[in-house]
Protein backbone atom coordinates (compact mmCIF):
# COMPACT_ATOMS: atom_id res chain seq x y z
CA UNK A 1 0.00 0.00 0.00
CA UNK A 2 2.69 2.45 -1.26
CA UNK A 3 -0.27 5.21 -0.97
CA UNK A 4 -1.24 4.70 2.29
CA UNK A 5 2.81 5.66 3.32
CA UNK A 6 2.74 9.04 1.09
CA UNK A 7 -0.84 9.71 3.07
CA UNK A 8 0.73 9.12 6.03
CA UNK A 9 3.86 11.48 5.04
CA UNK A 10 1.85 13.69 4.32
CA UNK A 11 -0.43 13.72 7.71
CA UNK A 12 2.51 13.97 9.84
CA UNK A 13 3.18 17.14 7.72
CA UNK A 14 0.27 18.95 7.92
CA UNK A 15 -0.23 18.32 11.30
CA UNK A 16 3.41 19.48 12.82
CA UNK A 17 2.38 22.46 10.49
CA UNK A 18 -1.02 23.09 12.19
CA UNK A 19 0.25 22.41 15.73
CA UNK A 20 3.47 24.74 15.15
CA UNK A 21 3.17 27.34 13.34
CA UNK A 22 -0.88 27.94 11.97
CA UNK A 23 -3.10 27.35 15.41
CA UNK A 24 -3.05 29.87 18.27
CA UNK A 25 -1.53 28.39 21.78
CA UNK A 26 -3.92 27.08 24.06
CA UNK A 27 -2.24 29.17 26.68
CA UNK A 28 -3.17 32.24 24.37
CA UNK A 29 -6.74 33.98 25.71
CA UNK A 30 -9.37 33.21 25.37
CA UNK A 31 -7.60 30.14 25.71
CA UNK A 32 -11.60 27.73 25.53
CA UNK A 33 -11.62 29.00 22.52
CA UNK A 34 -8.34 28.64 21.68
CA UNK A 35 -8.57 24.92 23.18
CA UNK A 36 -11.44 24.20 21.05
CA UNK A 37 -10.33 24.92 17.94
CA UNK A 38 -6.94 22.76 18.28
CA UNK A 39 -9.15 19.79 19.87
CA UNK A 40 -11.18 20.19 16.95
CA UNK A 41 -8.44 20.78 14.10
CA UNK A 42 -5.90 18.30 15.56
CA UNK A 43 -8.37 15.21 15.83
CA UNK A 44 -6.78 12.52 13.74
CA UNK A 45 -8.26 13.90 10.22
CA UNK A 46 -7.40 11.57 7.27
CA UNK A 47 -5.78 14.72 5.49
CA UNK A 48 -6.86 13.34 2.53
CA UNK A 49 -7.33 17.11 1.12
CA UNK A 50 -4.10 17.98 1.73
CA UNK A 51 -2.46 14.80 0.62
CA UNK A 52 -4.34 16.37 -2.56
CA UNK A 53 -2.47 19.42 -2.70
CA UNK A 54 1.09 18.01 -1.84
CA UNK A 55 0.64 15.81 -4.71
CA UNK A 56 -1.04 18.30 -7.03
CA UNK A 57 1.91 20.70 -6.23
CA UNK A 58 4.46 18.40 -6.43
CA UNK A 59 3.43 17.30 -9.99
CA UNK A 60 3.14 20.97 -10.48
CA UNK A 61 6.59 22.15 -9.17
CA UNK A 62 5.11 24.42 -6.28
CA UNK A 63 7.07 25.19 -3.17
CA UNK A 64 6.34 23.34 -0.55
CA UNK A 65 6.54 25.95 1.51
CA UNK A 66 3.58 27.35 -0.04
CA UNK A 67 1.66 24.04 -0.03
CA UNK A 68 1.96 23.86 3.74
CA UNK A 69 -0.02 27.23 4.17
CA UNK A 70 -2.60 25.92 1.62
CA UNK A 71 -3.42 22.46 2.84
CA UNK A 72 -3.72 24.39 6.18
CA UNK A 73 -6.19 26.49 4.68
CA UNK A 74 -8.48 23.79 3.85
CA UNK A 75 -7.69 21.92 6.52
CA UNK A 76 -9.30 24.52 9.00
CA UNK A 77 -12.23 25.09 6.81
CA UNK A 78 -12.73 21.25 6.80
CA UNK A 79 -12.47 21.69 10.60
CA UNK A 80 -15.02 24.41 10.77
CA UNK A 81 -17.30 22.94 8.75
CA UNK A 82 -17.51 19.72 10.59
CA UNK A 83 -18.01 21.46 13.67
CA UNK A 84 -20.82 23.47 12.68
CA UNK A 85 -22.40 20.04 11.08
CA UNK A 86 -21.82 18.32 14.17
CA UNK A 87 -24.45 20.69 16.26
CA UNK A 88 -27.63 19.89 17.36
CA UNK A 89 -29.41 22.50 15.55
CA UNK A 90 -27.56 20.48 12.34
CA UNK A 91 -26.51 16.67 12.17
CA UNK A 92 -26.80 16.70 16.29
CA UNK A 93 -23.65 14.46 16.13
CA UNK A 94 -22.14 13.56 19.52
CA UNK A 95 -19.14 11.38 18.01
CA UNK A 96 -16.66 12.76 15.14
CA UNK A 97 -14.06 10.15 14.81
CA UNK A 98 -14.96 8.19 17.86
CA UNK A 99 -14.36 10.60 19.93
CA UNK A 100 -17.30 13.85 21.57
CA UNK A 101 -17.77 16.43 19.13
CA UNK A 102 -16.75 19.55 19.65
CA UNK A 103 -19.81 20.74 21.24
CA UNK A 104 -19.94 18.08 23.23
CA UNK A 105 -16.31 18.77 24.79
CA UNK A 106 -16.49 22.53 24.40
CA UNK A 107 -20.12 23.65 24.88
CA UNK A 108 -22.44 24.98 22.09
CA UNK A 109 -21.64 28.24 22.27
CA UNK A 110 -17.54 27.83 21.81
CA UNK A 111 -18.11 25.62 19.25
CA UNK A 112 -20.18 27.90 17.02
CA UNK A 113 -17.52 30.83 18.03
CA UNK A 114 -14.37 28.34 17.31
CA UNK A 115 -15.82 27.04 13.70
CA UNK A 116 -16.55 30.95 13.20
CA UNK A 117 -12.68 31.60 14.07
CA UNK A 118 -11.25 28.41 12.14
CA UNK A 119 -12.74 29.63 8.57
CA UNK A 120 -11.21 33.84 9.10
CA UNK A 121 -7.73 32.15 10.26
CA UNK A 122 -8.44 29.93 6.58
CA UNK A 123 -8.65 33.18 4.80
CA UNK A 124 -5.75 34.16 6.51
CA UNK A 125 -3.49 31.60 5.63
CA UNK A 126 -3.56 32.49 2.15
CA UNK A 127 -1.83 35.85 2.69
CA UNK A 128 1.25 34.56 4.17
CA UNK A 129 2.00 32.90 1.30
CA UNK A 130 5.71 33.97 -0.48
CA UNK A 131 3.97 35.60 -3.84
CA UNK A 132 6.74 36.33 -5.65
CA UNK A 133 7.12 33.39 -8.04
CA UNK A 134 3.04 34.01 -8.32
CA UNK A 135 1.18 36.49 -10.96
CA UNK A 136 -0.38 39.23 -8.68
CA UNK A 137 -3.48 38.61 -9.89
CA UNK A 138 -3.42 34.90 -8.79
CA UNK A 139 -2.85 35.45 -5.61
CA UNK A 140 -6.22 37.85 -4.91
CA UNK A 141 -7.76 35.24 -7.38
CA UNK A 142 -7.01 32.63 -4.69
CA UNK A 143 -9.19 34.39 -2.13
CA UNK A 144 -11.82 34.19 -4.22
CA UNK A 145 -12.09 30.82 -5.01
CA UNK A 146 -11.34 30.11 -1.35
CA UNK A 147 -14.86 32.35 -0.49
CA UNK A 148 -16.72 30.90 -3.47
CA UNK A 149 -16.07 27.48 -3.08
CA UNK A 150 -17.45 27.44 0.72
CA UNK A 151 -20.29 29.99 0.54
CA UNK A 152 -23.62 30.04 0.21
CA UNK A 153 -23.10 28.42 -4.03
CA UNK A 154 -21.07 26.22 -2.52
CA UNK A 155 -19.91 23.93 0.85
CA UNK A 156 -22.34 25.87 3.01
CA UNK A 157 -24.93 26.11 0.60
CA UNK A 158 -24.86 22.16 0.66
CA UNK A 159 -25.08 21.92 3.70
CA UNK A 160 -28.13 23.61 3.70
CA UNK A 161 -29.81 21.26 0.95
CA UNK A 162 -28.31 18.41 3.01
CA UNK A 163 -30.72 19.16 6.09
CA UNK A 164 -33.15 20.18 4.20
CA UNK A 165 -33.62 17.66 2.26
CA UNK A 166 -34.04 15.37 5.97
CA UNK A 167 -37.34 12.96 5.53
CA UNK A 168 -37.79 14.57 2.10
CA UNK A 169 -38.73 12.57 -1.62
CA UNK A 170 -35.73 13.90 -3.47
CA UNK A 171 -34.08 13.03 -6.97
CA UNK A 172 -30.95 11.62 -7.52
CA UNK A 173 -30.29 14.75 -9.66
CA UNK A 174 -30.79 16.93 -6.47
CA UNK A 175 -28.78 14.55 -4.47
CA UNK A 176 -26.01 14.55 -7.19
CA UNK A 177 -25.97 18.24 -6.84
CA UNK A 178 -25.79 18.57 -2.81
CA UNK A 179 -22.65 16.50 -3.39
CA UNK A 180 -21.33 18.83 -5.18
CA UNK A 181 -21.58 21.20 -3.38
CA UNK A 182 -21.14 20.00 -0.11
CA UNK A 183 -18.11 17.95 -0.67
CA UNK A 184 -16.74 18.93 -4.44
CA UNK A 185 -16.78 22.44 -4.26
CA UNK A 186 -13.67 22.05 -1.88
CA UNK A 187 -12.03 19.25 -3.16
CA UNK A 188 -12.15 21.46 -6.51
CA UNK A 189 -10.80 24.42 -4.47
CA UNK A 190 -7.52 22.31 -3.35
CA UNK A 191 -6.54 21.59 -6.77
CA UNK A 192 -7.28 24.66 -8.16
CA UNK A 193 -5.76 27.09 -5.37
CA UNK A 194 -2.43 25.07 -5.94
CA UNK A 195 -3.10 24.97 -9.56
CA UNK A 196 -3.06 29.39 -9.38
CA UNK A 197 -0.03 28.79 -7.69
CA UNK A 198 1.59 27.21 -9.94
CA UNK A 199 0.03 30.00 -12.71
CA UNK A 200 -1.56 26.97 -14.96
CA UNK A 201 -3.60 28.43 -18.05
CA UNK A 202 -7.09 28.83 -17.83
CA UNK A 203 -7.75 25.54 -19.95
CA UNK A 204 -5.85 23.52 -16.84
CA UNK A 205 -8.46 25.59 -14.09
CA UNK A 206 -11.15 24.37 -15.71
CA UNK A 207 -10.52 20.73 -16.32
CA UNK A 208 -9.12 20.83 -12.34
CA UNK A 209 -12.41 22.66 -11.03
CA UNK A 210 -14.55 19.91 -12.30
CA UNK A 211 -11.93 17.08 -11.32
CA UNK A 212 -12.44 18.19 -8.08
CA UNK A 213 -16.46 18.41 -8.74
CA UNK A 214 -16.44 14.56 -9.87
CA UNK A 215 -14.28 13.97 -6.87
CA UNK A 216 -16.68 15.24 -4.67
CA UNK A 217 -19.11 13.00 -5.82
CA UNK A 218 -17.68 9.98 -6.04
CA UNK A 219 -16.54 10.73 -2.33
CA UNK A 220 -20.11 11.35 -1.18
CA UNK A 221 -21.50 7.88 -2.91
CA UNK A 222 -18.89 6.22 -1.05
CA UNK A 223 -19.87 7.97 2.55
CA UNK A 224 -23.20 6.77 1.41
CA UNK A 225 -22.00 2.98 0.83
CA UNK A 226 -19.93 2.77 3.67
CA UNK A 227 -21.99 4.59 6.06
CA UNK A 228 -24.51 1.12 5.21
CA UNK A 229 -21.47 -1.57 5.01
CA UNK A 230 -18.89 -0.23 8.00
CA UNK A 231 -19.43 -0.72 11.58
CA UNK A 232 -19.46 2.32 14.00
CA UNK A 233 -15.74 1.40 15.90
CA UNK A 234 -14.55 1.38 11.75
CA UNK A 235 -16.71 4.76 10.94
CA UNK A 236 -16.01 6.63 13.92
CA UNK A 237 -19.49 7.47 13.88
CA UNK A 238 -22.83 5.71 14.00
CA UNK A 239 -23.23 2.83 11.24
CA UNK A 240 -26.23 3.63 9.75
CA UNK A 241 -27.15 7.21 11.17
CA UNK A 242 -28.58 8.24 7.68
CA UNK A 243 -30.96 5.72 7.50
CA UNK A 244 -31.67 6.42 11.36
CA UNK A 245 -32.10 10.31 10.36
CA UNK A 246 -33.99 9.59 7.34
CA UNK A 247 -31.84 11.55 4.45
CA UNK A 248 -31.65 10.24 1.61
CA UNK A 249 -28.62 8.55 -0.18
CA UNK A 250 -27.60 6.99 -3.41
CA UNK A 251 -28.29 3.58 -2.04
CA UNK A 252 -31.45 4.69 -0.26
CA UNK A 253 -32.73 6.19 -3.64
CA UNK A 254 -31.49 3.33 -6.24
CA UNK A 255 -29.83 0.92 -4.24
CA UNK A 256 -26.89 -0.40 -3.48
CA UNK A 257 -25.74 -1.97 -7.11
CA UNK A 258 -26.60 0.77 -8.42
CA UNK A 259 -25.40 3.22 -6.37
CA UNK A 260 -21.87 1.49 -6.60
CA UNK A 261 -22.26 1.84 -10.09
CA UNK A 262 -22.71 5.31 -10.54
CA UNK A 263 -19.80 5.70 -7.74
CA UNK A 264 -17.41 3.64 -10.24
CA UNK A 265 -18.81 6.27 -13.51
CA UNK A 266 -18.67 9.52 -11.99
CA UNK A 267 -14.85 8.58 -10.63
CA UNK A 268 -13.83 7.22 -14.53
CA UNK A 269 -14.95 11.13 -14.92
CA UNK A 270 -13.08 12.41 -12.36
CA UNK A 271 -10.10 10.87 -13.95
CA UNK A 272 -10.98 11.99 -17.63
CA UNK A 273 -11.11 15.87 -16.18
CA UNK A 274 -7.32 15.04 -14.57
CA UNK A 275 -6.33 13.93 -17.86
CA UNK A 276 -7.52 16.93 -19.84
CA UNK A 277 -6.15 19.31 -17.63
CA UNK A 278 -2.41 17.86 -18.58
CA UNK A 279 -1.56 16.19 -15.28
CA UNK A 280 -0.03 13.25 -14.95
CA UNK A 281 0.50 12.44 -11.83
CA UNK A 282 0.60 8.54 -10.32
CA UNK A 283 -0.09 9.78 -7.04
CA UNK A 284 -2.94 11.62 -7.67
CA UNK A 285 -4.68 8.79 -9.28
CA UNK A 286 -3.80 6.60 -6.85
CA UNK A 287 -5.29 8.89 -3.88
CA UNK A 288 -8.61 9.42 -5.99
CA UNK A 289 -8.67 5.74 -6.07
CA UNK A 290 -8.19 5.67 -2.32
CA UNK A 291 -11.05 7.73 -1.96
CA UNK A 292 -13.64 5.59 -3.33
CA UNK A 293 -11.52 2.96 -1.64
CA UNK A 294 -11.30 3.50 1.78
CA UNK A 295 -13.75 2.04 5.12
CA UNK A 296 -13.84 4.64 6.91
CA UNK B 1 -28.00 67.41 12.62
CA UNK B 2 -25.73 67.56 9.18
CA UNK B 3 -24.25 64.03 10.36
CA UNK B 4 -27.44 62.44 10.10
CA UNK B 5 -27.98 63.25 6.72
CA UNK B 6 -24.54 62.36 5.75
CA UNK B 7 -25.62 58.62 7.38
CA UNK B 8 -28.73 58.70 5.50
CA UNK B 9 -26.63 58.93 2.31
CA UNK B 10 -24.34 56.18 3.15
CA UNK B 11 -27.18 53.99 4.65
CA UNK B 12 -29.00 53.91 0.90
CA UNK B 13 -25.57 53.81 -0.88
CA UNK B 14 -24.53 50.78 0.88
CA UNK B 15 -28.29 49.43 1.21
CA UNK B 16 -28.34 49.62 -2.97
CA UNK B 17 -25.10 47.92 -3.30
CA UNK B 18 -25.89 45.33 -0.91
CA UNK B 19 -29.32 44.92 -2.50
CA UNK B 20 -28.17 44.68 -6.40
CA UNK B 21 -24.74 44.14 -6.25
CA UNK B 22 -23.58 41.63 -3.93
CA UNK B 23 -25.95 39.45 -1.73
CA UNK B 24 -27.01 36.58 -3.38
CA UNK B 25 -30.83 36.57 -4.93
CA UNK B 26 -33.62 35.01 -3.00
CA UNK B 27 -34.37 33.18 -5.87
CA UNK B 28 -31.11 31.39 -6.23
CA UNK B 29 -31.11 28.10 -4.46
CA UNK B 30 -30.25 27.09 -1.76
CA UNK B 31 -33.08 29.91 -1.30
CA UNK B 32 -33.81 29.57 2.21
CA UNK B 33 -30.21 30.13 2.74
CA UNK B 34 -30.30 33.43 0.51
CA UNK B 35 -33.85 35.13 1.96
CA UNK B 36 -32.14 34.58 5.39
CA UNK B 37 -28.82 36.17 4.65
CA UNK B 38 -30.25 39.22 2.90
CA UNK B 39 -32.88 39.72 5.88
CA UNK B 40 -29.71 39.41 8.34
CA UNK B 41 -28.04 41.83 5.90
CA UNK B 42 -30.79 44.05 5.06
CA UNK B 43 -32.82 44.81 8.13
CA UNK B 44 -32.38 48.55 8.76
CA UNK B 45 -28.67 48.52 10.22
CA UNK B 46 -27.41 52.47 11.08
CA UNK B 47 -24.53 51.74 8.93
CA UNK B 48 -22.28 53.03 11.29
CA UNK B 49 -19.15 51.19 9.68
CA UNK B 50 -20.09 52.24 6.46
CA UNK B 51 -20.25 55.81 7.23
CA UNK B 52 -16.81 54.88 8.65
CA UNK B 53 -15.24 54.06 5.96
CA UNK B 54 -16.81 56.05 3.39
CA UNK B 55 -15.83 59.32 5.22
CA UNK B 56 -12.16 57.99 5.76
CA UNK B 57 -12.18 57.09 2.05
CA UNK B 58 -13.31 60.46 0.84
CA UNK B 59 -10.43 62.15 3.00
CA UNK B 60 -7.89 59.74 1.41
CA UNK B 61 -8.99 60.13 -1.83
CA UNK B 62 -9.70 56.45 -2.81
CA UNK B 63 -12.22 55.55 -5.58
CA UNK B 64 -15.92 55.27 -4.03
CA UNK B 65 -16.59 51.98 -6.99
CA UNK B 66 -13.65 50.21 -3.86
CA UNK B 67 -14.87 51.87 -0.48
CA UNK B 68 -18.22 50.13 -1.86
CA UNK B 69 -16.65 46.74 -1.58
CA UNK B 70 -14.91 47.13 1.60
CA UNK B 71 -18.51 48.46 3.17
CA UNK B 72 -20.12 45.59 1.93
CA UNK B 73 -17.01 43.30 2.93
CA UNK B 74 -17.59 44.70 6.73
CA UNK B 75 -21.73 44.78 7.21
CA UNK B 76 -21.39 41.28 5.68
CA UNK B 77 -18.80 40.34 8.61
CA UNK B 78 -21.00 42.67 11.51
CA UNK B 79 -24.24 40.82 9.99
CA UNK B 80 -22.37 37.45 10.51
CA UNK B 81 -21.53 38.34 14.01
CA UNK B 82 -25.10 40.12 14.76
CA UNK B 83 -26.85 36.06 13.93
CA UNK B 84 -24.42 33.77 15.55
CA UNK B 85 -24.32 36.22 19.05
CA UNK B 86 -27.87 36.47 19.21
CA UNK B 87 -28.63 32.38 18.57
CA UNK B 88 -29.77 30.18 21.99
CA UNK B 89 -26.52 29.23 23.17
CA UNK B 90 -24.97 32.66 22.56
CA UNK B 91 -26.93 35.69 23.76
CA UNK B 92 -30.19 34.09 23.08
CA UNK B 93 -31.87 37.29 22.15
CA UNK B 94 -35.26 36.80 20.26
CA UNK B 95 -35.20 40.20 18.83
CA UNK B 96 -32.81 42.70 16.69
CA UNK B 97 -33.70 46.27 15.67
CA UNK B 98 -37.29 45.56 16.93
CA UNK B 99 -37.75 42.41 14.38
CA UNK B 100 -37.25 38.71 15.25
CA UNK B 101 -34.05 37.69 15.34
CA UNK B 102 -32.46 35.46 12.17
CA UNK B 103 -32.61 32.06 14.49
CA UNK B 104 -36.36 32.75 14.66
CA UNK B 105 -37.30 34.01 11.32
CA UNK B 106 -35.82 31.14 9.54
CA UNK B 107 -34.80 28.49 11.96
CA UNK B 108 -31.40 27.82 14.00
CA UNK B 109 -29.50 25.67 11.39
CA UNK B 110 -29.84 28.40 8.27
CA UNK B 111 -29.06 30.83 10.87
CA UNK B 112 -26.09 29.27 11.60
CA UNK B 113 -25.27 28.94 8.21
CA UNK B 114 -26.31 32.06 6.85
CA UNK B 115 -23.81 33.74 8.93
CA UNK B 116 -20.85 30.91 8.00
CA UNK B 117 -21.87 32.31 4.37
CA UNK B 118 -21.72 35.78 5.00
CA UNK B 119 -18.20 36.00 6.14
CA UNK B 120 -17.18 34.02 3.24
CA UNK B 121 -18.79 36.23 1.19
CA UNK B 122 -17.35 39.14 2.91
CA UNK B 123 -13.59 37.69 1.97
CA UNK B 124 -15.07 37.44 -1.75
CA UNK B 125 -16.05 41.15 -2.07
CA UNK B 126 -12.17 42.27 -1.46
CA UNK B 127 -10.85 39.92 -4.60
CA UNK B 128 -13.04 42.01 -6.11
CA UNK B 129 -11.78 45.10 -5.51
CA UNK B 130 -10.11 46.26 -8.70
CA UNK B 131 -6.20 46.88 -7.60
CA UNK B 132 -4.47 49.06 -10.29
CA UNK B 133 -4.30 51.75 -7.89
CA UNK B 134 -3.55 49.85 -4.80
CA UNK B 135 0.41 48.43 -4.10
CA UNK B 136 0.27 44.43 -4.84
CA UNK B 137 1.38 43.74 -1.56
CA UNK B 138 -1.41 46.11 -0.37
CA UNK B 139 -4.24 44.33 -1.49
CA UNK B 140 -3.83 41.07 0.23
CA UNK B 141 -2.65 42.45 3.16
CA UNK B 142 -5.87 43.56 3.13
CA UNK B 143 -7.50 40.06 3.70
CA UNK B 144 -4.59 39.54 6.42
CA UNK B 145 -6.36 43.16 8.12
CA UNK B 146 -10.08 41.36 7.94
CA UNK B 147 -9.15 37.88 8.82
CA UNK B 148 -7.12 39.07 11.88
CA UNK B 149 -9.79 41.93 13.08
CA UNK B 150 -12.63 39.19 13.23
CA UNK B 151 -10.60 35.98 14.31
CA UNK B 152 -9.94 34.20 17.42
CA UNK B 153 -7.67 37.28 18.80
CA UNK B 154 -10.31 39.31 17.34
CA UNK B 155 -13.84 40.41 17.56
CA UNK B 156 -14.85 36.44 17.74
CA UNK B 157 -12.07 36.23 20.69
CA UNK B 158 -14.12 39.41 22.10
CA UNK B 159 -17.65 37.43 21.71
CA UNK B 160 -16.01 34.56 23.65
CA UNK B 161 -14.66 36.72 26.37
CA UNK B 162 -17.83 38.50 26.63
CA UNK B 163 -20.23 35.05 26.84
CA UNK B 164 -17.63 33.59 29.95
CA UNK B 165 -17.69 37.05 31.51
CA UNK B 166 -22.11 36.15 32.40
CA UNK B 167 -21.82 36.08 36.11
CA UNK B 168 -18.65 36.73 37.09
CA UNK B 169 -16.69 39.10 38.91
CA UNK B 170 -14.33 40.66 36.36
CA UNK B 171 -11.81 43.66 36.56
CA UNK B 172 -12.46 46.61 34.55
CA UNK B 173 -9.11 46.08 32.86
CA UNK B 174 -10.76 42.98 31.45
CA UNK B 175 -13.89 44.34 30.36
CA UNK B 176 -12.15 47.17 28.32
CA UNK B 177 -10.18 44.63 26.43
CA UNK B 178 -13.38 42.02 25.85
CA UNK B 179 -14.28 45.30 24.17
CA UNK B 180 -11.67 46.14 22.60
CA UNK B 181 -11.74 42.83 20.66
CA UNK B 182 -15.53 42.50 20.66
CA UNK B 183 -16.38 46.09 18.82
CA UNK B 184 -12.37 47.56 18.73
CA UNK B 185 -10.97 45.22 16.06
CA UNK B 186 -13.61 45.65 13.23
CA UNK B 187 -13.66 49.14 13.53
CA UNK B 188 -9.66 49.24 13.17
CA UNK B 189 -10.03 47.08 10.14
CA UNK B 190 -12.95 49.75 8.62
CA UNK B 191 -10.19 52.31 8.38
CA UNK B 192 -7.23 50.22 7.78
CA UNK B 193 -8.70 48.64 4.88
CA UNK B 194 -9.14 52.29 3.07
CA UNK B 195 -5.57 53.22 3.94
CA UNK B 196 -4.22 50.17 2.39
CA UNK B 197 -6.46 50.78 -0.56
CA UNK B 198 -5.14 54.34 -0.26
CA UNK B 199 -1.58 53.26 -0.30
CA UNK B 200 -0.72 55.10 3.08
CA UNK B 201 2.63 54.89 4.99
CA UNK B 202 3.05 52.66 8.19
CA UNK B 203 2.63 55.70 10.89
CA UNK B 204 -0.61 56.22 9.67
CA UNK B 205 -1.67 52.33 9.87
CA UNK B 206 -0.42 52.41 13.23
CA UNK B 207 -2.10 55.54 14.58
CA UNK B 208 -5.43 54.35 12.22
CA UNK B 209 -5.70 51.18 14.21
CA UNK B 210 -5.22 52.89 17.38
CA UNK B 211 -8.22 54.72 16.55
CA UNK B 212 -10.45 52.49 15.72
CA UNK B 213 -9.47 50.33 18.79
CA UNK B 214 -10.41 53.54 21.25
CA UNK B 215 -13.33 54.31 19.51
CA UNK B 216 -14.66 50.27 19.93
CA UNK B 217 -14.16 50.70 23.55
CA UNK B 218 -15.93 53.90 23.33
CA UNK B 219 -18.65 52.76 21.25
CA UNK B 220 -19.17 49.62 23.65
CA UNK B 221 -19.36 51.70 26.73
CA UNK B 222 -22.01 54.22 25.13
CA UNK B 223 -23.84 50.94 24.57
CA UNK B 224 -24.00 49.79 28.15
CA UNK B 225 -24.97 53.29 29.21
CA UNK B 226 -28.14 53.60 26.88
CA UNK B 227 -28.70 49.93 27.53
CA UNK B 228 -29.36 51.24 30.98
CA UNK B 229 -30.83 55.20 30.00
CA UNK B 230 -33.00 53.93 26.75
CA UNK B 231 -36.18 51.90 26.28
CA UNK B 232 -36.97 48.81 25.07
CA UNK B 233 -38.81 50.72 21.85
CA UNK B 234 -35.80 53.48 21.25
CA UNK B 235 -33.19 50.38 21.73
CA UNK B 236 -35.13 47.51 19.39
CA UNK B 237 -33.79 45.28 21.94
CA UNK B 238 -34.64 44.72 25.46
CA UNK B 239 -33.62 47.16 27.81
CA UNK B 240 -31.63 46.02 30.75
CA UNK B 241 -30.82 43.16 29.23
CA UNK B 242 -27.33 43.05 30.39
CA UNK B 243 -28.28 43.38 34.03
CA UNK B 244 -30.66 40.68 33.39
CA UNK B 245 -28.46 38.69 32.14
CA UNK B 246 -25.80 39.31 34.95
CA UNK B 247 -23.54 40.56 32.50
CA UNK B 248 -20.96 42.90 33.48
CA UNK B 249 -21.00 46.73 31.99
CA UNK B 250 -18.71 49.69 32.64
CA UNK B 251 -22.28 51.23 34.82
CA UNK B 252 -22.09 47.56 36.81
CA UNK B 253 -18.86 47.94 37.59
CA UNK B 254 -17.59 51.44 38.36
CA UNK B 255 -21.21 53.42 38.09
CA UNK B 256 -23.21 55.02 36.17
CA UNK B 257 -21.12 58.29 36.38
CA UNK B 258 -18.09 57.15 36.73
CA UNK B 259 -18.62 55.44 33.05
CA UNK B 260 -20.15 58.12 31.63
CA UNK B 261 -16.63 60.06 32.61
CA UNK B 262 -14.39 56.80 31.11
CA UNK B 263 -16.35 57.37 28.28
CA UNK B 264 -15.39 60.82 27.35
CA UNK B 265 -11.92 60.24 28.08
CA UNK B 266 -11.42 56.97 25.93
CA UNK B 267 -13.19 58.87 23.15
CA UNK B 268 -10.80 61.91 23.33
CA UNK B 269 -7.98 59.23 23.11
CA UNK B 270 -9.62 58.53 19.89
CA UNK B 271 -9.40 61.99 18.49
CA UNK B 272 -6.06 61.91 19.19
CA UNK B 273 -4.88 59.15 17.38
CA UNK B 274 -6.87 60.07 14.56
CA UNK B 275 -5.09 63.59 14.23
CA UNK B 276 -1.51 61.77 15.15
CA UNK B 277 -2.49 59.77 11.80
CA UNK B 278 -2.76 62.86 10.29
CA UNK B 279 -6.72 62.75 8.69
CA UNK B 280 -8.35 65.56 9.05
CA UNK B 281 -11.61 65.52 8.62
CA UNK B 282 -15.14 67.18 9.92
CA UNK B 283 -17.00 64.14 9.29
CA UNK B 284 -14.85 61.29 10.82
CA UNK B 285 -14.84 63.30 13.68
CA UNK B 286 -18.54 64.33 13.63
CA UNK B 287 -19.23 60.82 12.89
CA UNK B 288 -17.47 59.89 15.77
CA UNK B 289 -19.14 61.78 17.83
CA UNK B 290 -22.72 60.45 16.97
CA UNK B 291 -21.09 56.93 17.97
CA UNK B 292 -20.93 58.06 21.72
CA UNK B 293 -24.23 60.43 21.51
CA UNK B 294 -26.81 58.67 19.80
CA UNK B 295 -29.46 56.74 21.91
CA UNK B 296 -30.28 53.67 20.17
Amino acid sequence: MEIQSYLKKCQARINTVLTKKILPASSKQPSHLHRAMRYAVLNGGKRLRSALIYATGESLGVHTATLDYLCAAIELIHAFSLIHDDLPALDNDDLRRGKPSCHIAFGEATAILAGDALQSLAFEQLAKIDGKKILPDNKIQMVNVLARAIGSLGMIGGEELDIKMVNKNITLEKLKRCYKLKTGCLLSACVLLVALAANCRKKTLLNLEKFGYSLGIAFQIHDDLIGIKSDTKTLGKQQDADAMRHKPTYPSLIGLKKAEKEEAVVFRKALVYLKKAGIKSAKLVALASYIIERNN
